[in-house]
């Protein structure tokens, strides 16, 4: 049985928990939080929630510490003081920020394995890049996000002035879609692929035409963009909008020959965001700990993972039914 | 440069010729054949075409050979011979006969490394069911072949008394495909999720009536399927349905808790199945001479390739543009 730690119980150490309950081959040992302890309260019986302070004490009890922090402020810190102890696995997803933070990562697994930026953009949807682009060479990447529920611009939304709460959906056009699944190569930017969806709920006797005004000039996150914006009541919001939906889609568009085009696509369709993007981080910290095992330790990606490393099946046996 | 032979100058091997065109990275060395070499024209100017038997004298000249034979007679013969003289990749398809042909490569491939059935099924798709299914443990799988044509549906029909020729293309019921992209884990039969359109150029004089009939009563081709039979001229033969498209789809869907479905999807529409096929046997065949580099001999699948092995480019160039 591998020995599992998660580090923070958000959302994301929710759906690891969760996806942890569904293999036969990986336990959970440990929650750590920045919370008082007695504060969270697990879905799991008998499993001891820690401070993260405590971490250091348990390096000989976790063979794998699933980091489910934010990118923007706790992994930059955590990841490194954690993989100097642990193997880790992480979703860290700011890509520009990716070759900094694998560097930091390298330096400190000097006898452990942390495997980086796992889950589904970046994770499934890098390995989709990089396997089509290796069969496609000559061709094109695409990258749709959605339809789902942006976290960055529902903030954004809660930022402008009159609004109580909201919540935004970013929506892949189908028109570009088609033109991109048809093998016709269209150029097309980041605003010519995406739709921005807003549920507004106003404050109340908030003037209604200068928050649409304003939420459709706040430049990167709405100004380029084709921006609906729907006002409904705090009560809408709740029963509507609560869900963490998303999900997307990449293609590789290229040509073997004068004659011929061909198209990849990858798909997926999530009804709980955090909870797959777990699932994801639990095989990867299978193969975490098949990488530390075999003394690949460093700083490894989702790039550097021989599939059958994220399987608790065997090999041969995998070979036979799903070869 | 990687130099790469070829084996086999069928529509497979043409394939890599045409894909080993768009490769920074390798060059193709020689083509092998049984037939005799002056009857084979390649594309490319000045590469050597010889026979197959003088392949054991080249062995300082290869550093992995693509196997374009076929996997009923070519391949369980010629994968052996040659996987102990080259590092060696092949597209052997026939799923039952897997974990033997396995065998019998890794027995002959002591010194080399022998990659067995890449390609898109076995090969991309396999990749698919293996890594959705490590995501997503609850869950089902479902593989729809097409819309494309099959050559060994198109052969059966080939055989009916009275048809001088005929195509069959699989083709996925959309009503099935839907079903399973729903998330509805519906229950499906292979019988269920295709349809058989076949395409028949009758015999002079030749009773159609009976060739309808005696088609849909093949057992396992066609005898359970809904099955399509449209009659044709030759003419119509030559100028509709002279190509090789195919192309397929596969799904994984899953729970991660009680509440929330996901959907995972991956399909192929190829204009080329045997280009197509090619491309990735060529992505393959990089991967093959960096295993067999490190010293990692014996028969490997796709499912033993960490993905940088399958790309020309630096692992930090992926990581920075593709992660």
């Amino acid at each position: 049985m591998i020995r599992v730690g998660i580090a923070g119980y958000g959302n994301l150490g929710r759906g690891a928990e969760l996806a942890l309950l569904q293999t036969p081959d990986m336990k959970l040992s440990a929650v750590f939080t920045r919370r008082a302890p007695g504060d969270v309260t697990l879905m799991t019986q008998g499993v001891p929630v820690l401070s993260l302070d405590k971490a250091k004490s348990m390096t000989g009890g976790i063979d794998v510490m699933i980091l489910c922090g934010g990118s923007a402020k706790d992994l930059p810190e955590q990841g490194p003081e954690l993989a100097a102890l642990f193997n880790t696995v992480d979703s860290f997803d700011n890509h520009t920020d990716i070759p900094a933070y694998l560097e930091k990562m390298d330096k400190a697994a000097v006898q452990t394995t942390a495997v980086i930026s796992s889950g589904w953009d970046p994770g499934l949807f890098s390995m989709m890049r990089l396997l089509s682009g290796a069969v496609l060479p000559n061709g094109n990447n695409y990258t749709f996000w959605g339809s789902g529920v942006s976290q960055g611009h529902s903030n954004a939304l809660r930022g402008v002035k009159g609004v109580k709460d909201a919540v935004q959906y970013t929506i892949p056009k189908p028109d570009a879609v088609d033109a991109v699944r048809s093998g016709s190569n269209p150029v097309l930017t980041a605003v010519q692929k995406h739709l921005r969806d807003c549920y507004v709920v106003p404050d109340e006797n908030a003037d209604l035409t200068v928050i649409e005004r304003e939420i459709k000039q706040i430049p990167y996150y709405f100004a380029d963009y084709e921006t609906k914006v729907t006002f409904i009541t705090e009560e809408e919001l709740r029963e509507n909008h609560a869900g963490m939906p998303h999900g997307g889609r990449v293609f590789r568009t290229g040509a073997t020959s004068e004659e011929h085009k061909q198209v990849m696509e990858f798909s997926l369709k999530l009804e709980s965001n955090p909870e797959f993007t777990a699932s994801v981080l639990v095989a990867c910290a299978r193969a975490t700990v098949r990488l530390s095992g075999e003394g690949q330790f460093g700083a490894k990606t989702v790039f550097d993972i021989p599939l059958t490393y994220l399987s608790p099946a065997d090999r041969m046996k995998l070979i036979k039914e799903m070869l």
